[in-house]
Protein backbone atom coordinates (compact mmCIF):
# COMPACT_ATOMS: atom_id res chain seq x y z
CA UNK A 1 0.00 0.00 0.00
CA UNK A 2 1.71 3.46 -0.95
CA UNK A 3 2.26 6.06 2.04
CA UNK A 4 3.81 9.09 1.61
CA UNK A 5 6.50 9.46 4.60
CA UNK A 6 8.59 11.94 6.28
CA UNK A 7 11.34 12.10 8.83
CA UNK A 8 10.77 14.46 12.37
CA UNK A 9 13.65 14.35 14.97
CA UNK A 10 12.06 15.30 18.37
CA UNK A 11 13.71 18.65 18.70
CA UNK A 12 14.11 20.62 21.85
CA UNK A 13 11.69 23.26 20.80
CA UNK A 14 8.59 20.40 20.43
CA UNK A 15 8.85 19.30 24.28
CA UNK A 16 7.40 20.43 27.30
CA UNK A 17 8.12 21.13 30.66
CA UNK A 18 7.42 17.61 31.16
CA UNK A 19 10.53 16.88 28.55
CA UNK A 20 7.90 14.99 26.04
CA UNK A 21 6.28 16.49 22.79
CA UNK A 22 3.42 19.46 23.40
CA UNK A 23 1.00 17.98 21.89
CA UNK A 24 -0.07 21.37 20.28
CA UNK A 25 3.18 20.99 18.37
CA UNK A 26 2.18 17.42 16.92
CA UNK A 27 -0.45 19.20 14.42
CA UNK A 28 2.38 21.88 13.13
CA UNK A 29 4.54 18.57 11.81
CA UNK A 30 0.94 16.87 10.55
CA UNK A 31 1.33 20.12 8.05
CA UNK A 32 4.47 19.93 7.24
CA UNK A 33 3.76 16.41 6.25
CA UNK A 34 0.95 17.44 4.11
CA UNK A 35 2.94 20.27 3.00
CA UNK A 36 5.86 18.08 1.40
CA UNK A 37 3.14 15.30 0.24
CA UNK A 38 1.63 18.32 -2.27
CA UNK A 39 5.24 20.07 -2.79
CA UNK A 40 7.06 16.10 -3.29
CA UNK A 41 4.54 13.57 -4.84
CA UNK A 42 1.26 15.84 -6.03
CA UNK A 43 3.84 18.17 -8.05
CA UNK A 44 0.95 21.24 -6.42
CA UNK A 45 3.43 23.26 -4.00
CA UNK A 46 2.05 25.40 -1.27
CA UNK A 47 3.62 28.77 -3.01
CA UNK A 48 2.06 27.57 -6.17
CA UNK A 49 -1.13 26.77 -5.02
CA UNK A 50 -2.03 29.81 -2.22
CA UNK A 51 0.31 32.52 -3.64
CA UNK A 52 0.19 32.28 -7.34
CA UNK A 53 -3.19 30.38 -7.65
CA UNK A 54 -5.05 31.60 -4.87
CA UNK A 55 -6.28 28.39 -4.29
CA UNK A 56 -6.16 26.77 -0.57
CA UNK A 57 -6.84 23.41 0.96
CA UNK A 58 -8.09 24.44 4.70
CA UNK A 59 -8.87 21.15 6.78
CA UNK A 60 -12.14 21.01 7.63
CA UNK A 61 -12.11 18.04 10.24
CA UNK A 62 -9.30 16.41 11.99
CA UNK A 63 -9.02 13.68 14.81
CA UNK A 64 -6.21 12.13 16.32
CA UNK A 65 -5.37 9.35 18.92
CA UNK A 66 -2.17 9.64 20.84
CA UNK A 67 -0.75 6.19 21.80
CA UNK A 68 2.55 7.05 23.45
CA UNK A 69 4.34 9.52 24.38
CA UNK A 70 7.25 11.07 22.27
CA UNK A 71 10.18 11.97 23.83
CA UNK A 72 13.02 14.65 22.91
CA UNK A 73 15.59 12.98 20.30
CA UNK A 74 13.33 10.53 19.19
CA UNK A 75 13.07 9.62 15.15
CA UNK A 76 9.74 9.86 14.16
CA UNK A 77 8.54 8.88 10.80
CA UNK A 78 4.85 10.85 10.04
CA UNK A 79 3.03 8.51 7.04
CA UNK A 80 -0.55 9.45 4.85
CA UNK A 81 -2.50 7.79 2.46
CA UNK A 82 -5.25 8.55 0.85
CA UNK A 83 -8.61 7.09 2.95
CA UNK A 84 -11.38 8.52 0.26
CA UNK A 85 -10.78 11.25 -2.44
CA UNK A 86 -14.16 13.35 -2.92
CA UNK A 87 -15.53 15.82 -5.98
CA UNK A 88 -13.66 19.09 -3.47
CA UNK A 89 -12.36 17.01 -0.38
CA UNK A 90 -9.87 14.60 0.84
CA UNK A 91 -9.55 12.31 3.40
CA UNK A 92 -5.87 11.19 5.17
CA UNK A 93 -5.16 8.41 6.95
CA UNK A 94 -2.15 10.03 8.90
CA UNK A 95 0.12 8.35 11.86
CA UNK A 96 3.39 9.22 13.36
CA UNK A 97 5.56 6.15 14.64
CA UNK A 98 8.98 6.05 16.47
CA UNK A 99 10.61 2.45 14.69
CA UNK A 100 7.49 0.10 15.45
CA UNK A 101 5.61 1.89 18.05
CA UNK A 102 2.69 3.93 17.35
CA UNK A 103 3.04 7.47 18.34
CA UNK A 104 -0.33 8.98 17.24
CA UNK A 105 -2.52 7.70 14.28
CA UNK A 106 -5.61 9.71 12.71
CA UNK A 107 -7.51 11.39 9.74
CA UNK A 108 -7.88 14.47 8.21
CA UNK A 109 -9.96 16.01 5.85
CA UNK A 110 -9.12 18.78 3.12
CA UNK A 111 -10.74 20.71 0.66
CA UNK A 112 -9.92 22.62 -2.06
CA UNK A 113 -11.42 25.96 -2.02
CA UNK A 114 -10.84 29.27 -4.23
CA UNK A 115 -9.48 32.14 -1.88
CA UNK A 116 -11.52 34.48 -3.59
CA UNK A 117 -14.45 33.04 -3.80
CA UNK A 118 -13.95 31.50 -0.31
CA UNK A 119 -15.87 28.74 -1.99
CA UNK A 120 -14.88 25.11 -2.68
CA UNK A 121 -14.33 23.41 -6.06
CA UNK A 122 -13.69 20.20 -7.41
CA UNK A 123 -9.95 19.44 -7.60
CA UNK A 124 -8.59 20.00 -11.02
CA UNK A 125 -7.91 16.58 -12.95
CA UNK A 126 -3.97 16.79 -12.51
CA UNK A 127 -3.95 17.21 -9.03
CA UNK A 128 -6.81 14.29 -8.38
CA UNK A 129 -4.84 11.77 -10.58
CA UNK A 130 -1.93 12.26 -8.65
CA UNK A 131 -3.78 12.07 -5.08
CA UNK A 132 -5.25 8.55 -6.36
CA UNK A 133 -1.54 6.92 -6.76
CA UNK A 134 -1.73 7.77 -3.11
CA UNK A 135 -5.15 5.84 -2.22
CA UNK A 136 -5.41 3.21 0.74
CA UNK A 137 -7.72 0.43 1.08
CA UNK A 138 -10.75 1.46 -0.02
CA UNK A 139 -13.32 3.66 2.13
CA UNK A 140 -15.67 0.81 2.83
CA UNK A 141 -12.72 -1.22 3.94
CA UNK A 142 -11.33 1.41 5.87
CA UNK A 143 -14.88 2.03 7.58
CA UNK A 144 -14.00 -1.79 9.24
CA UNK A 145 -11.26 -1.22 10.86
CA UNK A 146 -8.10 0.93 11.54
CA UNK A 147 -5.96 1.07 8.16
CA UNK A 148 -2.94 3.42 9.77
CA UNK B 1 -25.63 25.17 31.91
CA UNK B 2 -21.77 25.79 33.26
CA UNK B 3 -18.97 26.81 30.30
CA UNK B 4 -15.73 27.96 31.40
CA UNK B 5 -14.53 30.90 28.26
CA UNK B 6 -11.82 32.40 27.13
CA UNK B 7 -11.31 35.68 24.86
CA UNK B 8 -8.60 35.43 22.39
CA UNK B 9 -8.25 37.99 19.69
CA UNK B 10 -6.47 36.67 16.66
CA UNK B 11 -3.02 38.27 16.41
CA UNK B 12 -0.58 38.34 13.54
CA UNK B 13 1.59 35.51 14.93
CA UNK B 14 -1.82 33.21 14.61
CA UNK B 15 -2.18 33.87 10.79
CA UNK B 16 -0.86 32.50 7.64
CA UNK B 17 -0.28 33.61 4.15
CA UNK B 18 -3.76 33.78 3.02
CA UNK B 19 -4.23 35.83 6.06
CA UNK B 20 -6.52 33.69 8.48
CA UNK B 21 -5.52 31.35 11.13
CA UNK B 22 -3.03 28.67 10.80
CA UNK B 23 -5.70 25.61 12.20
CA UNK B 24 -2.27 23.73 13.89
CA UNK B 25 -2.17 27.28 15.98
CA UNK B 26 -6.01 26.79 17.63
CA UNK B 27 -4.65 23.06 19.10
CA UNK B 28 -2.01 25.86 21.34
CA UNK B 29 -5.09 27.96 21.49
CA UNK B 30 -6.95 24.81 23.01
CA UNK B 31 -4.30 24.21 25.45
CA UNK B 32 -4.50 27.28 26.97
CA UNK B 33 -8.17 27.36 27.46
CA UNK B 34 -7.70 23.90 29.22
CA UNK B 35 -4.96 25.29 31.45
CA UNK B 36 -6.94 28.39 32.71
CA UNK B 37 -9.60 26.17 33.12
CA UNK B 38 -7.07 24.00 35.52
CA UNK B 39 -5.83 26.84 37.12
CA UNK B 40 -8.94 29.63 37.89
CA UNK B 41 -12.05 27.11 37.75
CA UNK B 42 -10.42 23.57 39.56
CA UNK B 43 -7.74 25.56 41.42
CA UNK B 44 -4.92 23.48 39.83
CA UNK B 45 -2.77 25.72 38.07
CA UNK B 46 -0.51 23.31 35.64
CA UNK B 47 2.80 24.59 37.46
CA UNK B 48 1.38 23.25 40.60
CA UNK B 49 0.19 19.84 38.76
CA UNK B 50 2.59 19.28 36.57
CA UNK B 51 6.16 21.01 38.59
CA UNK B 52 5.73 20.32 42.19
CA UNK B 53 3.16 17.11 42.34
CA UNK B 54 4.38 15.61 39.17
CA UNK B 55 1.32 14.87 37.58
CA UNK B 56 0.35 15.45 34.17
CA UNK B 57 -3.24 15.66 32.17
CA UNK B 58 -2.12 14.29 28.46
CA UNK B 59 -4.18 14.46 25.93
CA UNK B 60 -4.96 10.81 24.45
CA UNK B 61 -8.04 11.87 21.97
CA UNK B 62 -9.08 15.17 20.39
CA UNK B 63 -11.34 16.00 17.18
CA UNK B 64 -12.31 19.16 15.82
CA UNK B 65 -14.48 20.22 13.02
CA UNK B 66 -13.46 23.91 12.14
CA UNK B 67 -16.51 25.55 10.34
CA UNK B 68 -15.72 29.09 8.56
CA UNK B 69 -12.15 30.47 9.04
CA UNK B 70 -10.99 32.62 11.43
CA UNK B 71 -9.28 36.08 10.42
CA UNK B 72 -6.75 38.62 11.61
CA UNK B 73 -8.01 40.57 15.09
CA UNK B 74 -11.31 38.74 15.17
CA UNK B 75 -12.58 38.30 18.87
CA UNK B 76 -12.93 34.96 19.92
CA UNK B 77 -14.87 33.29 22.26
CA UNK B 78 -13.02 29.55 23.39
CA UNK B 79 -15.50 27.29 25.07
CA UNK B 80 -15.15 23.96 27.61
CA UNK B 81 -17.55 21.97 29.52
CA UNK B 82 -17.53 18.24 30.65
CA UNK B 83 -19.05 16.11 29.10
CA UNK B 84 -17.80 12.73 30.85
CA UNK B 85 -16.04 12.09 33.72
CA UNK B 86 -14.02 8.95 34.04
CA UNK B 87 -12.14 7.50 36.87
CA UNK B 88 -8.69 8.44 35.28
CA UNK B 89 -10.15 10.74 32.12
CA UNK B 90 -12.18 13.60 31.33
CA UNK B 91 -13.89 14.27 28.13
CA UNK B 92 -14.17 18.34 27.33
CA UNK B 93 -16.63 19.32 24.36
CA UNK B 94 -14.65 22.24 23.59
CA UNK B 95 -16.24 24.96 20.54
CA UNK B 96 -15.06 28.65 19.45
CA UNK B 97 -16.96 31.32 18.39
CA UNK B 98 -16.44 35.17 16.94
CA UNK B 99 -20.39 36.60 18.07
CA UNK B 100 -22.88 34.05 17.06
CA UNK B 101 -20.38 32.55 14.50
CA UNK B 102 -19.32 29.13 15.41
CA UNK B 103 -15.71 28.64 14.29
CA UNK B 104 -14.81 25.34 15.85
CA UNK B 105 -16.48 22.94 17.78
CA UNK B 106 -14.91 19.28 18.69
CA UNK B 107 -13.97 17.12 22.23
CA UNK B 108 -10.88 15.79 23.77
CA UNK B 109 -10.37 13.64 26.21
CA UNK B 110 -7.44 13.89 29.15
CA UNK B 111 -5.81 11.43 31.13
CA UNK B 112 -4.57 11.71 34.51
CA UNK B 113 -1.50 9.76 34.81
CA UNK B 114 1.87 10.16 37.56
CA UNK B 115 4.87 11.15 35.48
CA UNK B 116 6.52 9.33 37.54
CA UNK B 117 5.54 5.84 36.86
CA UNK B 118 3.74 7.02 33.36
CA UNK B 119 0.44 5.57 34.28
CA UNK B 120 -2.85 6.86 34.82
CA UNK B 121 -4.16 7.02 38.16
CA UNK B 122 -8.11 8.04 39.82
CA UNK B 123 -8.60 11.81 39.87
CA UNK B 124 -7.89 12.82 43.03
CA UNK B 125 -11.45 13.64 45.32
CA UNK B 126 -11.20 17.47 45.44
CA UNK B 127 -10.05 17.54 41.44
CA UNK B 128 -13.01 15.23 40.74
CA UNK B 129 -15.82 17.35 42.50
CA UNK B 130 -14.53 20.77 40.77
CA UNK B 131 -14.91 18.67 37.72
CA UNK B 132 -18.35 18.06 38.50
CA UNK B 133 -19.26 21.51 38.63
CA UNK B 134 -18.27 21.64 35.12
CA UNK B 135 -20.75 19.11 33.36
CA UNK B 136 -22.74 19.83 30.37
CA UNK B 137 -25.63 17.44 28.96
CA UNK B 138 -25.24 13.77 29.86
CA UNK B 139 -23.14 12.02 27.38
CA UNK B 140 -26.43 10.22 26.60
CA UNK B 141 -28.08 13.09 25.78
CA UNK B 142 -24.73 14.53 24.41
CA UNK B 143 -24.74 12.25 21.39
CA UNK B 144 -27.76 13.30 20.22
CA UNK B 145 -26.58 16.65 18.75
CA UNK B 146 -24.35 19.33 18.92
CA UNK B 147 -24.23 20.67 22.66
CA UNK B 148 -21.35 23.13 22.17
CA UNK C 1 8.57 59.17 30.68
CA UNK C 2 5.72 57.24 28.60
CA UNK C 3 5.81 53.62 28.30
CA UNK C 4 3.14 51.28 26.51
CA UNK C 5 2.55 47.81 28.26
CA UNK C 6 1.64 45.02 28.02
CA UNK C 7 0.60 41.78 30.63
CA UNK C 8 1.75 38.18 29.78
CA UNK C 9 1.45 35.02 31.86
CA UNK C 10 4.07 32.71 30.94
CA UNK C 11 1.86 29.85 30.25
CA UNK C 12 2.54 25.72 29.56
CA UNK C 13 3.28 26.41 25.95
CA UNK C 14 6.09 29.03 26.35
CA UNK C 15 8.52 26.90 28.78
CA UNK C 16 11.36 23.97 27.43
CA UNK C 17 12.36 21.07 29.42
CA UNK C 18 13.88 22.89 32.15
CA UNK C 19 10.85 25.10 33.00
CA UNK C 20 11.78 28.30 32.24
CA UNK C 21 10.49 30.23 29.05
CA UNK C 22 12.33 29.14 25.77
CA UNK C 23 13.77 31.71 24.63
CA UNK C 24 12.50 32.13 20.81
CA UNK C 25 9.50 32.58 22.31
CA UNK C 26 10.19 35.69 23.68
CA UNK C 27 10.42 37.04 20.38
CA UNK C 28 6.50 35.78 19.45
CA UNK C 29 5.78 38.13 22.83
CA UNK C 30 7.76 41.08 22.13
CA UNK C 31 5.97 40.98 18.39
CA UNK C 32 2.56 41.16 20.04
CA UNK C 33 3.80 43.97 22.29
CA UNK C 34 4.75 45.97 19.26
CA UNK C 35 1.21 44.48 17.66
CA UNK C 36 -0.57 46.03 20.55
CA UNK C 37 0.85 48.88 20.47
CA UNK C 38 0.41 49.85 17.01
CA UNK C 39 -3.68 48.88 17.81
CA UNK C 40 -4.20 50.53 20.71
CA UNK C 41 -1.95 53.20 21.38
CA UNK C 42 -0.85 54.50 17.33
CA UNK C 43 -5.05 53.74 15.89
CA UNK C 44 -3.13 51.62 13.25
CA UNK C 45 -3.90 48.12 13.65
CA UNK C 46 -1.96 45.64 11.95
CA UNK C 47 -5.00 44.41 9.93
CA UNK C 48 -5.76 47.78 9.23
CA UNK C 49 -2.01 48.04 7.91
CA UNK C 50 -1.24 44.89 5.92
CA UNK C 51 -3.97 43.85 4.39
CA UNK C 52 -5.93 46.93 3.73
CA UNK C 53 -3.06 49.67 3.33
CA UNK C 54 -0.43 46.94 1.94
CA UNK C 55 1.63 48.89 3.95
CA UNK C 56 4.26 46.91 6.40
CA UNK C 57 6.73 47.43 9.38
CA UNK C 58 9.34 44.80 9.36
CA UNK C 59 12.11 44.44 12.12
CA UNK C 60 15.48 45.32 10.51
CA UNK C 61 17.23 44.94 13.38
CA UNK C 62 17.05 43.27 17.37
CA UNK C 63 18.99 42.72 20.34
CA UNK C 64 18.09 41.39 23.52
CA UNK C 65 19.72 40.26 26.68
CA UNK C 66 18.65 37.86 28.61
CA UNK C 67 18.95 38.55 32.67
CA UNK C 68 16.93 36.06 34.50
CA UNK C 69 14.90 33.08 33.72
CA UNK C 70 11.30 33.48 33.72
CA UNK C 71 8.95 30.33 35.19
CA UNK C 72 6.06 28.99 34.35
CA UNK C 73 3.48 30.79 35.92
CA UNK C 74 5.51 33.77 36.22
CA UNK C 75 3.40 37.14 35.58
CA UNK C 76 5.29 39.23 33.05
CA UNK C 77 5.07 42.92 32.02
CA UNK C 78 6.49 43.71 28.63
CA UNK C 79 7.09 47.69 28.03
CA UNK C 80 8.64 49.51 24.97
CA UNK C 81 9.17 53.31 24.62
CA UNK C 82 10.67 55.23 21.37
CA UNK C 83 13.79 55.52 21.42
CA UNK C 84 14.72 57.35 18.14
CA UNK C 85 11.99 58.47 15.76
CA UNK C 86 13.67 58.61 11.71
CA UNK C 87 11.89 59.09 8.33
CA UNK C 88 10.84 55.71 7.82
CA UNK C 89 12.58 53.90 11.16
CA UNK C 90 11.57 53.50 14.53
CA UNK C 91 13.92 52.49 17.32
CA UNK C 92 12.13 51.04 20.23
CA UNK C 93 13.68 50.43 23.88
CA UNK C 94 11.71 46.96 25.16
CA UNK C 95 12.06 45.12 28.33
CA UNK C 96 10.00 42.92 30.84
CA UNK C 97 10.34 42.81 34.26
CA UNK C 98 8.25 39.93 36.88
CA UNK C 99 7.43 42.62 39.99
CA UNK C 100 10.92 44.31 39.95
CA UNK C 101 13.15 41.63 38.71
CA UNK C 102 13.93 42.15 34.81
CA UNK C 103 13.81 39.31 33.04
CA UNK C 104 15.21 40.60 29.22
CA UNK C 105 16.08 44.02 27.83
CA UNK C 106 16.66 45.56 24.48
CA UNK C 107 15.60 47.16 21.48
CA UNK C 108 14.46 46.78 17.74
CA UNK C 109 14.30 48.90 14.68
CA UNK C 110 10.95 48.91 12.61
CA UNK C 111 11.16 49.92 9.39
CA UNK C 112 8.16 51.54 7.82
CA UNK C 113 7.60 49.59 3.93
CA UNK C 114 4.91 49.33 1.26
CA UNK C 115 4.29 45.84 0.62
CA UNK C 116 3.74 46.20 -3.09
CA UNK C 117 7.30 48.09 -4.14
CA UNK C 118 9.33 46.45 -1.08
CA UNK C 119 10.62 49.81 -0.31
CA UNK C 120 11.00 51.69 2.64
CA UNK C 121 9.03 55.14 2.83
CA UNK C 122 8.36 58.05 5.31
CA UNK C 123 5.72 56.93 8.17
CA UNK C 124 2.69 59.41 7.15
CA UNK C 125 2.17 62.00 9.65
CA UNK C 126 -0.38 60.84 11.30
CA UNK C 127 1.37 57.52 12.56
CA UNK C 128 4.54 60.01 13.45
CA UNK C 129 2.65 61.93 15.75
CA UNK C 130 1.13 59.58 17.14
CA UNK C 131 4.82 57.69 17.74
CA UNK C 132 6.20 60.85 19.46
CA UNK C 133 4.06 60.53 22.11
CA UNK C 134 5.55 57.71 23.29
CA UNK C 135 9.17 58.90 23.28
CA UNK C 136 11.62 58.47 25.90
CA UNK C 137 14.75 59.85 26.74
CA UNK C 138 16.77 61.28 23.69
CA UNK C 139 18.57 58.93 21.59
CA UNK C 140 21.85 60.92 23.07
CA UNK C 141 20.96 60.44 26.59
CA UNK C 142 20.10 57.22 25.95
CA UNK C 143 23.37 55.86 24.90
CA UNK C 144 24.49 56.67 28.39
CA UNK C 145 22.64 54.14 30.32
CA UNK C 146 20.27 51.73 30.36
CA UNK C 147 16.83 53.73 30.23
CA UNK C 148 14.42 50.54 30.14
CA UNK D 1 37.33 28.68 8.04
CA UNK D 2 34.72 25.99 9.89
CA UNK D 3 31.54 26.75 9.99
CA UNK D 4 28.08 24.57 11.11
CA UNK D 5 25.60 24.57 8.45
CA UNK D 6 22.06 23.58 8.47
CA UNK D 7 19.90 23.83 5.04
CA UNK D 8 15.74 24.93 6.23
CA UNK D 9 13.21 25.34 3.78
CA UNK D 10 10.91 28.23 4.29
CA UNK D 11 7.82 26.52 5.41
CA UNK D 12 3.86 27.32 5.10
CA UNK D 13 4.43 27.52 8.97
CA UNK D 14 7.06 29.67 9.05
CA UNK D 15 5.37 32.53 6.97
CA UNK D 16 2.92 35.68 8.05
CA UNK D 17 -0.04 37.26 6.03
CA UNK D 18 2.95 39.09 3.63
CA UNK D 19 3.88 35.95 2.86
CA UNK D 20 7.27 36.42 4.23
CA UNK D 21 9.25 34.33 7.38
CA UNK D 22 7.68 35.92 10.41
CA UNK D 23 10.64 37.42 12.22
CA UNK D 24 9.68 35.73 15.48
CA UNK D 25 10.12 32.10 14.28
CA UNK D 26 14.09 32.89 13.13
CA UNK D 27 14.73 32.86 16.83
CA UNK D 28 13.01 28.76 16.71
CA UNK D 29 15.30 28.03 13.45
CA UNK D 30 18.58 29.52 15.09
CA UNK D 31 17.89 27.29 17.97
CA UNK D 32 17.60 24.34 15.94
CA UNK D 33 21.34 25.31 14.45
CA UNK D 34 22.72 25.59 17.95
CA UNK D 35 20.98 22.19 18.88
CA UNK D 36 22.46 20.29 15.95
CA UNK D 37 25.95 21.91 16.21
CA UNK D 38 26.05 20.54 19.88
CA UNK D 39 24.56 17.09 18.83
CA UNK D 40 26.45 16.89 15.50
CA UNK D 41 29.68 18.46 15.89
CA UNK D 42 30.22 18.61 19.90
CA UNK D 43 28.70 14.89 20.81
CA UNK D 44 26.32 16.92 23.70
CA UNK D 45 22.79 16.13 22.47
CA UNK D 46 20.59 18.44 24.34
CA UNK D 47 18.66 15.64 25.83
CA UNK D 48 22.39 14.13 27.31
CA UNK D 49 23.06 17.48 28.58
CA UNK D 50 19.19 18.67 29.64
CA UNK D 51 17.86 15.67 31.08
CA UNK D 52 20.88 13.22 32.04
CA UNK D 53 23.30 15.89 33.28
CA UNK D 54 20.96 18.80 34.17
CA UNK D 55 23.47 21.11 32.68
CA UNK D 56 21.98 23.72 30.58
CA UNK D 57 23.06 26.33 27.76
CA UNK D 58 20.71 29.58 27.95
CA UNK D 59 21.30 32.34 25.86
CA UNK D 60 22.23 35.06 27.44
CA UNK D 61 22.42 37.68 24.75
CA UNK D 62 21.24 37.50 20.99
CA UNK D 63 20.90 40.56 18.44
CA UNK D 64 20.41 40.07 14.69
CA UNK D 65 20.17 42.24 11.53
CA UNK D 66 17.84 41.51 8.85
CA UNK D 67 19.01 42.01 5.66
CA UNK D 68 16.21 40.82 3.31
CA UNK D 69 12.77 39.02 3.66
CA UNK D 70 12.66 34.88 3.18
CA UNK D 71 9.68 33.76 1.53
CA UNK D 72 7.75 30.59 0.98
CA UNK D 73 9.79 27.37 -0.19
CA UNK D 74 13.13 29.39 -0.25
CA UNK D 75 16.39 27.01 0.64
CA UNK D 76 18.02 28.56 3.57
CA UNK D 77 21.36 27.79 4.66
CA UNK D 78 22.29 28.48 8.47
CA UNK D 79 25.59 28.69 9.35
CA UNK D 80 27.58 29.67 13.10
CA UNK D 81 31.26 29.11 14.03
CA UNK D 82 32.64 30.41 17.59
CA UNK D 83 33.94 34.16 17.38
CA UNK D 84 35.24 33.80 21.01
CA UNK D 85 35.09 31.08 24.06
CA UNK D 86 35.11 32.14 27.40
CA UNK D 87 35.71 29.74 30.56
CA UNK D 88 31.55 29.33 30.73
CA UNK D 89 30.80 31.11 27.97
CA UNK D 90 30.36 30.59 24.10
CA UNK D 91 29.66 34.00 21.44
CA UNK D 92 28.59 32.36 18.13
CA UNK D 93 28.59 34.27 15.04
CA UNK D 94 25.58 32.97 13.11
CA UNK D 95 23.79 33.85 9.54
CA UNK D 96 21.52 32.80 7.12
CA UNK D 97 21.70 32.66 3.27
CA UNK D 98 19.54 31.53 0.52
CA UNK D 99 22.34 31.30 -2.74
CA UNK D 100 24.84 33.91 -2.56
CA UNK D 101 21.95 36.18 -0.62
CA UNK D 102 22.34 36.89 2.98
CA UNK D 103 18.72 37.00 4.89
CA UNK D 104 20.02 37.23 8.54
CA UNK D 105 23.66 37.94 10.51
CA UNK D 106 24.21 38.18 14.00
CA UNK D 107 25.42 36.68 17.04
CA UNK D 108 24.98 35.34 20.24
CA UNK D 109 26.68 34.37 23.88
CA UNK D 110 25.67 30.76 25.40
CA UNK D 111 26.12 30.24 28.77
CA UNK D 112 26.84 27.24 30.61
CA UNK D 113 25.19 26.20 34.04
CA UNK D 114 24.53 23.69 36.37
CA UNK D 115 20.47 23.19 35.90
CA UNK D 116 20.60 22.48 39.85
CA UNK D 117 22.45 25.47 41.10
CA UNK D 118 21.10 27.95 38.75
CA UNK D 119 25.23 29.23 38.45
CA UNK D 120 27.04 29.22 35.70
CA UNK D 121 30.17 26.97 35.76
CA UNK D 122 33.31 26.01 33.28
CA UNK D 123 33.03 24.57 30.07
CA UNK D 124 34.60 20.86 30.71
CA UNK D 125 37.34 19.72 28.67
CA UNK D 126 36.00 18.01 26.00
CA UNK D 127 33.29 20.33 25.09
CA UNK D 128 35.55 23.03 25.07
CA UNK D 129 38.17 20.99 22.91
CA UNK D 130 35.00 20.41 20.64
CA UNK D 131 34.18 23.74 20.35
CA UNK D 132 37.35 24.92 19.44
CA UNK D 133 37.50 23.15 16.25
CA UNK D 134 34.45 25.67 15.42
CA UNK D 135 36.60 28.78 15.92
CA UNK D 136 36.39 31.43 13.38
CA UNK D 137 38.75 34.88 13.09
CA UNK D 138 40.01 36.38 16.21
CA UNK D 139 37.78 38.44 18.55
CA UNK D 140 40.28 41.08 17.63
CA UNK D 141 39.52 40.83 13.85
CA UNK D 142 35.95 40.19 14.26
CA UNK D 143 35.59 43.39 15.67
CA UNK D 144 37.13 45.18 12.20
CA UNK D 145 34.22 43.88 9.97
CA UNK D 146 31.47 41.26 9.26
CA UNK D 147 33.23 37.65 9.29
CA UNK D 148 29.92 36.05 8.81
Amino acid sequence: MPSFKNDVQVRFAHVDAAGIMFYPRYFGLINDLVEDWFAQALDASFRQLHLVERRAVPTAHIEVDFHTPSKLEDQLVFSLFVERLGSSSCTLRIAAHCGAEARLSGKLILVHMDMETGKSQPWPDDLRAAMTQWQGPSSSEASQGDNA
